[in-house]
Parts: C-alpha cells; structure tokens; sequence
C-alpha cells in the first residue's frame, strides 16, 4: 500500500455533519444530539430518505475530512458542551470511526451509531448505543442475519437496540420474526416515510395517519413488545436536511 | 373508624381505565400501555389537560372501585397480556395503589405512575418508574419542596424521573431551577399543550410549531441535559379521551 493510499485510509467520508438538534427516532428520541453522517452505503432500500449519503451519484459532495476535522466540527457546533454524537448515514459502519470515537469520549462526549447491521466493526463497542436497524422486505434489500449477528457481538458491552421500520403489513410480520429471534433486545419500531422529497411540503395528517395505523396493528395483536414511535424530525422540519 | 368507613378506604375513584395504547410522552414514550386515571387532585392548574380526573364538578363520575375491579379490567382490556400500567390523574398519590400494584407486578405486568410530587406514598417504592412532574410558575400551583423530596425518598429503588410542562421562557428558566437541584434525574421538557378542549380539533401545525420552539431553546442555550418531547397522543388523537 502506498503512502497515499495509507493517508487517504485514515480519511472520513462525511455527507454532513450538523446539530445540535434532538434526535428524531428511536431509543434516543427527543435527545440533543450532533449528527455525523458518512457518506455511503452498502444498501439501496427502494425508500431511502438519506439518498445524499447513499448514492454514488453525490459521491463528490461527500468530504474527505481527517478525524480531527470532524472532530473540529462537533466541538464547534455543540459548543465544546458534551452531547450525544450520532454517527449515522449511508452505513457509517463502512469507515473507521474508533478515533473520532476516542477522541470525543475523553471529552465526555457520548457515541451512539446507527447502521442496518451488515458490516461488524471493533469500534461498535466504544459506543454507548448501538441501533441495529435490519432493514424489512419493502426495502428490497435482503439481510444477511450471520452479519447481523457479528454486529452484535461486536457491540460487546455497549447497549444494542433494534429498530424496525414498517411499512405495510409484509414488513410488520417481518418485524415479529427478527423481534422473536432477538427476545433481549429492546424493539423500536417506526412507520416508514414515503414522503422523502425535500422540496415537497410534508402532510402532517398523513404522518399522524401512519402512526396511528401500526400503534393501532400493535395494539389489536397485543404485542407489546415494541414501542413505536414516529420520526419527530420530519414532524418539526418536514424531510428537510441538516436539521 | 366504622366498618363503613374501612370498607370504603379500599376502594379506589377512577375517572377512566383505557387501553392498551401507547403511552403519549415522557420516559416511555411509543410504549404499549393500559392507563387508570384516578379521580381527586390536590392541585388545579390552569392549563390542566385532564379536569374531568381534577374538578370536583366531575366528581360523580368517579366510580369507586374494589382494587380487584380495577385488576380486573386491566387484564380484560390488556387480555391478560403483561404490558406497562400508568397510573394517572388527577394525582393517584392521594390514593392507595400499593394493592393493585401487588397484583399486576405478580403477574408480570409493570408499573408507572405519574405525579406532582405533592404527596408521597410508599408504594412508589413498588414502582417501575415513578414520574415526578413538579408543575411550573404557569400552573398557578407552587411546589412544595419538602414534599417532593419526600417523594423522591419514598421511591427508594424505583427509577425516579423527572417531566416538566414549559409553556413560555418563565417556565423555561423555573425548568432550569428545578433540574440543578436535581443534578441526578432524567429530565424531559414538553411544551405545554394551551389546546385542551376535547372538542376542538388540535392544529397540528401549531403543536410541532411549539415543539420546534423548545427545541430551540434547548440547542440555542446549549443546555443538552433534557429530552424534549412532545405529548404523541394530542399528535395522533387530539384532546379525545380514552386514548
């Protein structure tokens, strides 16, 4: 490996970093948070809201930065003030992320991850949460569960979570299966968004809608299990980015 | 004390038992719930969401109870499924919970109870969360200190917590007040809901309208401790009841 190749290595792909705001879904939901999103992805879910850090397509505008860079930047959004840092994506579970992990926890930062589950890495047990998010057949991707599972065994001590999106019935079957193959994990699940246009106003009611349907799935199958939620981020800013 | 008397000390007021849904906001937010609203409060707010479990007005429509009655429309509404019981109100502390508590918990249901904080009983200790909900300088009530530290004592080993209603930057400093005297609890902000008449349909551009105001608060301040959430259920129901 050339020394080139060895520098641009320890470089983060970065589709944008930005916050703090509160964290949108899931187990953190509510939280004040700076979001760290890699750019790209192992996956193309047919539905995916983030295709800015997915698509080969914007590859260009994914920003070679070196950790202290990154780094740089959560510490000036947030104030130099300790907060949740989320890394997110595409699938951060690509890049090497341990540094930026160990340099913000000696500063009291908190880490949490979000990834599909593909790819396992050794930096899963610094965090402080893991969300696993196996994506469900309306996505069109297939997970591969020996991977998945690497990932939570990677996790280690670190709490691990799962979180499923659903978007029809197909999907929420779906959900019962991974959920029983996973009975210590705590279970999010969340209505998938169809409406992932920035530049399309989002319909409130419609959300509202969605939510009530699987709350309403849910609680006609008493399964109590999970605790679903909405994305409270497209509620406040609608699917517009950097918020 | 009379026989009478006795007989009627067991029994419990209850403005509504309803479920299962999910609970709409604070510390186990999305999580599939049977909510008892106990009748009879020793506070009355102003902005208070819940009058019909408050004013004495109401007070016919309290059905005393035998805890077993209570239990058992727990387990028809939740078909004998565990699931998290949220005690409610009006404030269930001026009433004795510790029986059905004893009960559920022996069938493996959970137990959450949400209070001012004005009166402490030792059945918080049974408790799996105990929600203390000191109210700000808006409510019109003043929080007695020495009570709520009572409360917090009587949790013991029940996992304390604390929500605070923030209508405007009065309240929002007091919030401020309250969560350094208790460096050591969860905090959850939620903006106060100034839209509670039940039939009235809730403007759902104005509930995230006051949700952003706080999250902006919150990020512009830098003061990343509180969660913020908003109230799930006004979101998907609006003021109904039963929800």
């Amino acid at each position: 490996m050339s020394a080139g190749a060895i520098e641009a290595s320890r470089r983060l792909r970065i589709a944008e970093i930005f916050g703090p705001t509160i964290q949108g879904e899931g187990a953190l939901i509510g939280e004040p948070t700076v979001f760290v999103r890699a750019g790209g992805c192992d996956y193309r879910c047919v539905w995916c809201d983030s295709l800015h850090a997915v698509e080969s397509a914007y590859r260009e505008s994914w920003v070679p930065m070196e950790t202290a860079e990154v780094w740089g930047e959560v510490e000036r959004l947030s104030g130099s003030v300790p907060l949740t840092v989320s890394l997110s994506g595409g699938n951060p579970a690509i890049q090497n992320f341990g540094p930026l992990i160990a340099m913000g926890k000696a500063k009291g930062y908190r880490f949490a991850c979000e990834t599909q589950g593909s790819i396992a890495q050794g930096w899963f047990a610094a965090l402080d949460l893991l969300v696993l998010s196996p994506k469900p057949p309306s996505s069109g991707e297939r997970v591969d569960w020996e991977g998945f599972d690497a990932c939570l065994a990677a996790a280690k001590d670190a709490r691990a979570v799962l979180k499923i999106v659903v978007f029809d019935d197909t999907d929420y079957a779906w959900a019962q299966g991974v959920a029983a193959r996973y009975p210590d994990l705590t279970l999010y699940l969340q209505p998938g968004n169809a409406q992932v246009d920035p530049d399309v106003a989002v319909d409130l009611q419609a959300l509202s809608d969605r939510l009530l349907w699987l709350v309403e799935k849910v609680t006609q199958d008493r399964w109590f299990r999970p605790r679903v939620l909405p994305q409270l981020h497209v509620f406040l800013w609608g699917n517009k980015r950097g918020v």
